[in-house]
């Protein structure tokens, strides 16, 4: 699998694949580990082509991620997309929950939930896995604990597709149901996640498993990319304006990349307008898994890996692969970084659901708990415009709250009940 | 609650309630039977103001079903809608799926679990709730059993409006949760459906509930008129065309018969084109609630109630009030109507799921189970373009699958481990 984007994607501005560590340079190839330094490969692309890319252009496109194919590194040929077309998911105004919380300024959800299969990892996956088919690849692989499995056995449905996704064979019941109904192999692995990663790992550089595409594995640079839409959207949605402040959930930290690697582009090429201060990016992580909040916290470039616990099972990556770059990032602009309890997640995606009707899971209640603690620490400026990204959907984790909402009340079916319980006034 | 649509929505094509038994008129006010004979009352439209709807009108609009709201009664004016912008949901090509039953033509899922709180009711909801605020309702009900109450709920909630649900008490926990975690009051009631139905039945004529729109009650002809959303965005989606034939779960009956109703209003100002020999509209219920297919299957106008039982929950009405109306738009059509059973209904969850990667509620397997038989049957014509409704997310009822899929391997992580399972050829 050494071939590179086929001639079909010929309009791709993606130039080569370069070593975030040491920037040595590869060709557009299934590789995501530097051979010099084994610093991660990012998709690095050719300004000019980027710099003739249109506002017109985008906005005449598809309404989901497609619209932004001039800036990924696949999907220019709608017919050679493998996807279920994510994107353009609600930029949500949140007025009530600002409120709440002391913000001034407009508040906005970014709610990812209602993408195809619920979350993010769409977007993610739709763009790897376009370029695993340029690749030549013909089956789908990944490990995954959840939104990732269920959104790889989606895909492959769809393009009718072979898939074989890892799990740890303790995953909630209902979990394996939303991947397992697509039909692919699901594979129940005896260990924990990180084993499962581990024997991924081992499988990918084998002879039998060269004709399959691992999403996060061996095509994660253009799997990465995907992140970058949830910037370009957003910046669309508010009229070509990067916001001020974003708040984005932290697993390995790469979302948070990525989007500020996409407001970067838009400002560069002249796309976007950037605030007048520059943007601020705040990362948002559990109490239970907070390895790259603590290395902030601590004033250090040093992530201490974690073994993480708490219910925002989604973010639970102890050893984030992009926690450094993510470090990076919220310094450079001037952010900032928390964390959120178990009690404080159930109570923020309590608060999000009676404010705006977004029910989220629990990745998105860490996020909105974190906005209200940067808020409270004077980290975040209540009078500058913000936007906190959902995503995932409360469908998934419903244990979550299920102990804490309940009946307002319990009646007979009578009218005399209902008045005894008060429903009459 | 007597007054008018107001002013500020005069673009309204509505022009009257007109009752669907004897044709009496009323004007646009919060009512749902005649006064006369009892008949449901339905909006009537003028005429002249549907014909001068152009399709460019249509297609400079938003994202949503309120794209189509110069053909709705309400929604003209975006500030005073009440809504989550649902619509404008997938149609998403099923040819595999088309092969595996043996028809030929193109056939397409219309996905309505994208909508936001997944299931086709956002819709009904947003148009109820927005003509409620218009005519001074400050409060917002209703009764049901898993859908409704969700998207209510989550309505009231982005809107800032008292809510206040009635359900079964011995509902599943899962909808239980993703209704009351939007923070509106929620009354479990000890009773059936139905009780609690005929509770919010009482309910709406007492004073204290004057202020309270309850949507498939006090402001139904509204809420109906939602659905035809459905049938305009199909047609839209073909590029201004109707399909040949639609197959359309039944509940109450009503979502079929405004599909039907939007394919025609579309034909007879011009915006959309009829197929040569008409449309053919096909109605699917469960075993466990047939009611309407058993009047159809035994040549009769005389819908006998049944008692439902069976998985497919979102469709178990068994005094289905529109019935009588579903069963002349299908012998109008020439169209037909059948039933498939739990087992059945699982099948065609993974059936769909596998060819296409939609996951559907149980009422999704209903629909697509029913295409199977009536191809079988000889019904429904595999030579002719067919789109199937689905109106549901299979994360609702994922306890109707999770006994029939599962892992497909186990294995301890390893390499040695991997090969012993066969997972390496």
């Amino acid at each position: 699998m050494t071939s590179t984007i086929p001639a079909t994607a010929r309009t791709s501005p993606a130039r080569a694949l370069i070593c975030r560590g040491c920037g040595a340079e590869y060709p557009l190839i299934a590789q995501h580990a530097c051979y010099e330094c084994f610093g991660p490969l990012e998709v690095g692309y050719d300004a000019a082509a980027l710099a003739r890319v249109t506002r017109a252009e985008i906005e005449a496109g598809p309404a989901n991620i497609w619209r932004y194919a001039p800036l990924l590194p696949t999907g220019q040929d709608p017919s050679a997309r493998v996807t279920l077309d994510p994107g353009l998911t609600p930029l949500v105004a949140a007025p009530r929950l600002g409120a709440e919380f002391g913000i001034d300024a407009p508040l906005w959800i970014k709610d990812d939930s209602a993408n195809p299969t619920h979350s993010f990892k769409d977007r993610v996956v739709s763009v790897a896995l376009t370029a695993a088919r340029g690749l030549g690849f013909t089956r789908f692989a990944c490990a995954s604990t959840g939104n990732l499995a269920n959104s790889v056995a989606a895909h492959a449905a769809r393009a009718g597709v072979p898939s074989v996704v890892f799990i740890p064979a303790d995953l909630e019941s209902g979990k394996v149901v939303t991947t397992a109904v697509y039909g692919g192999e699901l594979v129940a692995v005896d260990g924990s996640y990180d084993d499962v990663n581990r024997l991924c790992g081992e499988l990918v550089e084998t002879d039998e498993f060269e004709d399959t595409a691992f999403v996060n594995v061996n095509v994660r640079p253009y799997y990465a990319e995907g992140s970058k839409t949830l910037g370009y959207e957003v910046a669309e949605q508010l009229g070509w304006r990067i916001p001020e402040q974003v708040v984005i959930p932290m697993a390995s930290g790469e979302l948070l990349t990525k989007v500020d690697k996409a407001f970067t582009e838009l400002v560069e090429i002249g796309l976007a307008e950037a605030p007048a201060g520059g943007w601020r990016v705040f990362g948002a992580q559990s109490a239970g898994c907070n390895p790259i909040a603590t290395a902030l916290h601590a004033g250090t470039d040093v992530i201490t890996p974690v073994r993480p616990t708490g219910i925002a099972k989604s973010l639970n990556i102890g050893d984030p692969a992009a926690g450094a770059y993510a470090l990076e990032a919220v310094r450079r602009t001037g952010g900032w970084m928390d964390f959120a309890d178990d009690d404080e997640i159930r109570d923020a995606i309590r608060r999000l659901a009676r404010t705006t009707g977004v029910f989220a899971e629990t990745a998105g209640g860490v996020t909105v708990a974190v906005l209200a603690k940067l808020v409270a620490s004077g980290r975040l400026d209540p009078a500058r415009e913000t936007v906190v990204y959902n995503t995932g959907e409360g469908l998934k984790t419903l244990d979550a709250v299920a102990g804490v909402v309940g009946p307002t009340h319990r009646v007979r079916p009578s009218l005399r009940a209902a008045r005894e319980a008060g429903l009459l006034g």
